[in-house]
Order: structure tokens, then sequence, then C-alpha cells
């Protein structure tokens, strides 16, 4: 399977691999080596060029741990957990409801522990890894938790979404940056979960990157200035009634549905489309892309509409973005537990903005790029490469000298060196140039360029394209320029 | 007090805040509003500039949750600890030592809990709050602990510094990228203590963020191949000598402090110098920055030198950088718990690399820098204003219609958006002209674009500059090419 084999040249190469991998390591977490985090930081930089930086938008950075009554009032204390039931035999520990949804096909989400353990009771479940029995169902809470100050220590948690951070500090940034509706606030950021079974390698995390907008309006006053931007697209939506009829997805356009209900207002319809072209500029087959209504029953009761973009993996569909209409209930919530005001004066009146939210899971979107990329060895050549956007590329060129003497390797160095002043690069002596160029293509460098016995005389390389493998010459000045033009996007 | 001043500034302008404010918040915990977190954005890309790009060293990203034994191997489990003695009577906690020391003026720094204890009794000493007598003292852990997994939990602490990831994903790092010595790892992320008393802003907090580098070197080989770039320059040097004489810092040579020992190899001579540098252009005046060669008893036992980069602050001299000497320390002590070999080949033979470690405190870096660019209401104007280092400004330019009628806001906005395709401004049309020039030089706002009645004729704006409150008319389409004139550094 494709992802096995990425997370093999991940491990191999030092692009992401387990935390603390000498002491066994801990199911969740991982680290971002150098290759890894420069595709990340590329990654960011893109995404806030695309949906921050044109609106206006604003950016912050709140802490990672928060006290408990933040999520006293966000519902995470009470509502945030998975049931949960052990094995009485091996110890193991299951999500129930997936056991149960695996065992019996049976739509689960939303029973309470008691019903829960009931069907197991019912249905006669044991346990998948040994035929033992099951316990009683219990709720498990995924926030981790810690303590601060050294006695009587006030409980907090690591939060779970970058969110909770926006609407505390809403009223504030409001004011100090004389905000007025529409006003959009943005953070990307650390978020934990303590998942009781993480699993695909970035796909079910422990500790996670998260890219959150939260966009606050009046809800007398809707519209989205920006969505004339997108009127004219088409998305993929999977409708609750496509679902119930076992369909697939098919092509809505936004302003259509917008108009018909289908999709709540105006904003959903905006971040919907903007995230469609964005998650095709990363490589994503548009056929491997949807947006699905989230059910009623996967709906919280404040939302007026979910609508997650999925991704196709070789193991099924995926959420990668969560779009939800939120209502006021984050600031309604945070006003009645705070017993402050939050709401916002406009054109004369007292108004709770309503809020749009956009939820990036930039791990596994990472993910998905890499494996679209991923070109296994034997399809066009007889390595492993990796087809990224150029955009995303960890370097872009690597240095090769042909061959380590005759002066080769210093020119490459001085070449190098220049380069290094403009652009990302990577310089490798070592081995074949053969062995060099396929160490490249691995990891998805865009051009190669080489240092040989020509060069010495005339003041020309080659470069080489990782799509085409097509090799020419070019003059030393005009490199930077060459390479430009290559990952240019 | 300025520092009371410069928080009052970021309270109202939402430049940095505390965390769940609206529940009264926690101390030591901060959030960086939409200002606040355009200038630590800035900084850590001035800072990756300066001392990460140009040195090829690499940058990766770890988990921030690590296992405890990783903190086992590191000695924080059992050596990051602070003495605390609690109140019988008021119950408030008091750090032991910086009791005793602000009691007593003995210096007690590495005395252990029996020792600290008798001194209390031996000398009396009462709580400072209310006089009550005060408990035993007890070793405290700094960092915070949390489970992972939902049974049996495992223990896990947040990282209280952003090194260990680099360490213990050393290895694999190191041969992905084919490294060879010296080979250098740079970190910049968050990390967490739990500090008993939070305190003077950003000065002292339990959520903060660093930004480290780890050099490994060959000790047999412990040449800096860039320290011919800074061994002309003098650095402020505060030697154990004067330390103990009373004396302050002196301007010193790096090469000859190199030669003479003073500092203990080239790498770390070199990572002062370049600070010096960096925290001079960054506003902070060369005689309130110094060098202090830590006494035999603050350096730990393995190191082969420390040395603290330190502000002057009006409430005194604070560590901003730690430079340290690390040896094999941490590798071998990762490599005995670990039971892995995390030496390397050098030359045919086996080597475990020296590290030389410079870590550095954002929070306060940037407290100091707004701290240091700050100028009162009355200094040259009738308001407040930031002198900040034009590369770190929140926003490049801020754009002002003159009044908002006569279509005069419609031309500000529309030169503002072209303006925000190429950098980054503000736009504000509520006010008075001058409290908006005002409230723009409050939070550094380089240069001031204003939309006037001329403007609709002639195509010509006035460009006011920050520092010298002058305006001058420029032609529209030179206006982008203007202020990055005011910006560039």
């Amino acid at each position: 399977m494709r992802l096995e084999k990425v997370q093999e040249v991940c491990l191999r190469r030092g692009i992401i691999f387990p935390s603390a991998e000498i002491y066994g390591s801990v199911a969740g977490f991982y680290e971002w080596g150098p290759i890894g985090f420069s595709i990340k930081k590329k990654f960011i930089e893109a995404w806030r060029d695309f949906f921050i930086k044109p609106y206006g938008f604003y950016e912050i950075e709140g802490s990672l741990v928060l006290p408990e009554k933040v999520f006293e009032a966000s519902g995470h204390l009470k509502g945030f957990v998975d049931p949960i039931t052990q094995c009485e035999n091996c110890k193991t520990i299951h999500r129930a409801d997936h056991l149960i949804e695996e065992c019996t096909k049976m739509f689960v989400e939303g029973k309470s522990e008691e019903e829960l353990t009931e069907i197991i009771r019912e249905k006669g479940l044991k346990c998948p890894r040994c035929g033992g029995n099951l316990s009683e169902v219990r709720m498990f809470n995924l926030m981790l938790k810690t303590e601060i100050s050294p006695v009587g220590g006030i409980p907090a948690y690591l939060r779970p979404e970058t969110a909770q951070n926006i609407f505390t500090s809403f009223s504030r940034i409001f004011k100090a940056m004389r905000g007025k509706l529409p006003f959009g606030i943005a953070q990307i950021g650390k978020s934990f979960r303590n998942e009781i079974s993480p699993r695909r390698f970035l796909i079910r995390l422990r500790e996670f990157h998260q890219a959150e907008i939260e966009v606050f309006f009046d809800p007398d006053n809707p519209e989205c200035p920006f969505f004339h931007e997108v009127e004219e697209k088409d998305i993929p939506l999977l409708t609750r009634e496509a679902q119930k009829e076992g369909k697939e997805a098919s092509m809505i356009n936004v302003k259509e549905a917008v108009e018909t209900g289908l999709i709540p207002n105006e904003w959903l319809g905006f971040f919907l489309a903007k995230e469609f072209e964005f998650y095709t500029k990363l490589g994503i087959p548009p056929e491997c892309l949807r947006f699905r209504h989230m059910l009623p029953e996967e709906t919280p009761h404040y939302s007026k509409g979910n609508f997650d973009l999925e991704i196709k993996f070789d193991f099924g569909w995926k959420e990668v973005v969560g779009n939800a209409y939120r209502t006021d209930y984050d600031l309604r919530r945070h006003s009645e537990f705070s017993k402050k005001d939050l709401s916002v004066d406009v054109n004369g009146k007292k108004v709770l903005p309503h809020v749009v939210e956009p939820s990036f899971g930039i791990d596994r979107t990472i993910l998905a790029v890499l494996l679209f990329s991923f070109r296994e060895k034997g399809y066009d050549r007889d390595w492993n490469w990796m087809k990224l956007p150029n955009f995303l590329a960890p370097f872009h060129a690597a240095v090769f000298p042909l061959v380590s003497k005759d002066g080769l390797p210093e020119k490459a160095r001085e070449i190098f060196e220049v380069l290094k002043k403009e652009l990302e690069v990577f310089y490798d002596e070592k081995g074949s140039i053969g062995k060099r160029y396929a160490r490249a293509d691995e990891i998805g460098i865009p051009a190669c360029v080489t240092i040989d016995y020509q060069t010495m005389e005339d003041e020309t390389v080659t470069i080489r394209d990782r799509d085409t493998k097509q090799q020419k010459r070019v003059k030393i000045e005009k490199l930077v320029e060459e390479i430009r033009k290559i990952i240019s996007y």
C-alpha cells in the first residue's frame, strides 16, 4: 500500500518520523525533520497567501495551555469524549462505537454509554484481538490534562483545537483593531487530542497542527464581500440525499447551492470554493475531493450546517477540512460562563456575531500531498520520486559536482554559495551522479544542477528537470532565473 | 516605570494580552494578538535569516509532548527543580532560594532542601507577606506533566526546552541528511515551565517561545568555519573576575578571547559575536548588552563554559540568550538511557560529537525591543510612539483618507488594495487624522499614507515618516517604492 511506502521514505529520509524514537516512542507523536519542516513551512506560507492575506483577516497566536473554565464553556469538558470499552482478558482498549460499527454495520454516533453497552451485550460482541469479554462502555475525555502552579494546582488542558483562543480573545481583538463586521481571525498552531488509537501515520495524531479561521458576521447581514470571486465555480458536493441513496458527489454551482439553501450562507460557500481550488493546486486530483454535508446525527445541535472536505485515500474518504456554520454558539457560551458581554455594536444595535469556521488539518493535508505526488520505483524510472507541487518542494534545487575531484567540488561549492543567497539549495557530492539524482527525486527537488568538466571551460552547467528528466546546459549567470522558471507556480 | 506603560499599550492595542482573559486568566500565559503576532513572525524570519540560512543549519519541528524517559536521560526529571517553602499561615508559596537571598544576601544556588531549611530556621526567616512560619523546603519540578492514553496512562511532559527533540533525533537527521561534522540543527517553538511566580509581563512565563541551535562538532576539530566573519569584532564581556570585583563588562576582541581560553572555543565566540550584532540591529543600545560568564556555581558540571547574553532593563540585567558549551553530555546521556549508539564516523574514528548551544528567549527579546523602542508621550510629540526597527513593524504602512466623505474613502480603499498586494498595510478612516497618526505611531507603523482633496486632482498622496514626522507628497505610482525605501534595513 502507498501509505506504507511513503511512510518508509519519510522515515529513511528524516522527513517525518516518530518523536523520541530512540526510546521506542509513543504512538501519535511525530517530529518534522529538515525536509518535512521545510515542506510544512512552505505549506503554511501558501495557506496564508491564499486564505488570509487577500481578505484582510487577522492572524493571532494564543497559548496552548488553557484553564478548565474555557473548556467548561466550550463544551469540551463534558462533550469531547469517546466511548471506550476494555477487553477484560487482554486489556486492549477499543473505541466502542468503532467496534460496533465494524462488527454490526450499525450507525451509533451520538449514543450514550448505556446504549452502547447494551448493543455489545445484545450482539454478543467480543474483543476482536483475543475474543475476551468487553467491559461496560465509559466515556473518555480526549483532552490532555495538566496542572499549573505548585500547590493546589489549577486544572488546565492542552487545547484540542485552536479556535477557543479566538473566541475568548475576540472582544479584545475586535476593539483593539477597531473592527467592524464581517471580521476574520485566523490561527495556525498545535492542538492535542488523547486519541485512543492513533493510526495511519499522520491521519490520527495526538499532537497535530491546525489552521483555523473564524469569520464573525452580523446574522442580519450574512453577505460575504468576496463571494463574487467564487460564484461561478462548481464544487463536488455530496448531499445528504446522495449519502442516503449511496450515490457519489456531484458538481454543483456554488451560487446556486447558496441560493437554494443547500449551503446555508455565502461565507460557507466562499470557503468551500476556495478550498476546492487550493487542494487542486496542491496536486490532489479533483475526483479525489468532495464536500460531504454532514448528516443530522453528526452535526452539533447549534450548527446550521457542517461540510467536511474529504480526500479519497487508499483506505477510504477522510476529512481534511471541517467547515461549520457555528451560529453564535461559542460567543454565547463564553458570554454566559464569563459573564462578559461579547456582543458588538452594529449600526446602533447590539449583536452577538455569528461564526463560520473552516478548520484545516495540516498534517493530514501534507500526508495527502505526499501520497498523491509519490511515484513508485518502476513508474517511469528506476527509483521512487515525488511530483511535489514545486511551491512546496523542500529545496528549490540541488547542486552536484559530477565527480569529487579535479576542482569540480570547489567550483560546485562556489555556485552553491551564490544560489544560496536567493534560493533554498542542497549540496551533495557523495556517490554516483545517478544515485544523487535519485535521492533528489525522492524528496521532490524540482531541479538538479550538475557541475562537470565543461563547466570549468565555459561557465555552463546542466540543469535537470525532475518531472521530465530532461537536461539542458545553461550559463551559470542565468541559473537563478532558470530555476525560478521551474519553481514558479 | 516603562514596563507598565508598555504593558498597558500592549493590552489596549491587543498586541500581547493575558490568555483566557475573560475568565480572569492564569499568570504566565499570554496571547499574541494581530499586531504582536505580526512582530513575532517578522522577528522569527529575521532570526532565521541571520543565524540559520547563511550557515546551512537545518531547522526541525519536534513534538511538544515528550515521554518521561527523555527527561530521565536529560536530567530534567531529577534536576529541573526549584526549592519552595510555604507559609503555614497565609499559604503563600515562596521560592526558598530567592527568599533567603533577598533577606540575607547569602548566595545559596545549588544548596539542598535540608541546607535551605536549616538556613531559614537559623536566620529565623518568616513569610514576607504575613510574618507566618515557613514550612520545610521541598523541591518542586518545573515541568508540566500530563498522561497519554486512556488507561494506565503513559507519563509525559510538556518540553521545558526545545533542545531535547534535537538530541533525541540527532542520529536520524544526521544520517538522513548525509551529514558531516560540524552539523547544526535549529528549532523554534513553544516550551513550558511551571514557574512558581510568573512575573514582569514577558520576562518569566509559563508558556514561552524559544529559538535554539545545537551545533554538533568533533571535539578534536573544534574550528568554526565561519569564525573569520567575526574575529575582528569586540563584544562586551563580563568576566568572572570582574563579577567578583564588582566591575562592569568591558569590550574584548572575540579572537583574543578564544585564543586566551576565556571563551572556550570558536563556535561559542562566533555565536556571541553574532548575537551582539543582532541585538544591536534590534535597537538595544550596546551599553545595555553584556555577556556574563556564568560563575562556577551557576554552571552545570558538564559544561565547559556558559555565557548569558543579558539586557539591562529598568529592573536589572536579565538573561535573553543562554550560550553553553555542553560537551557530549546530552548525546552521552541519551546513548546510555536509550542504549543506542549515537556516535558518528569521523575520518574513520567513532566520535560522540560535542555541542555548542545558543538558546534564545523570543518573548523576552521582543519585550526588550518594545521597551527600548517606546517613546513616551511628551518626548517629542503629544502621544506615545514606538521607534521599532522597521523590519519588525507590524504593518509597513497605514492608509488614511483625510476625511470620510467626498469620495476620499473610496479612493483610499483603492490605493489600499493596490498596496496590499505587495506590502502589509493597515486601513483606517475613523477619527481625526491626528488621532489616526497617533494610533499608527503607537504601534510603530513606519509610514502613514494620507489621501486628501489634492489626491483627487493630481494622483498624489502625502507620506509621513514615523520618526521625523515629516510629510512629503508623492505620486501614487511611486508609493510602493517610497515605502520600501523607508522599511529597508
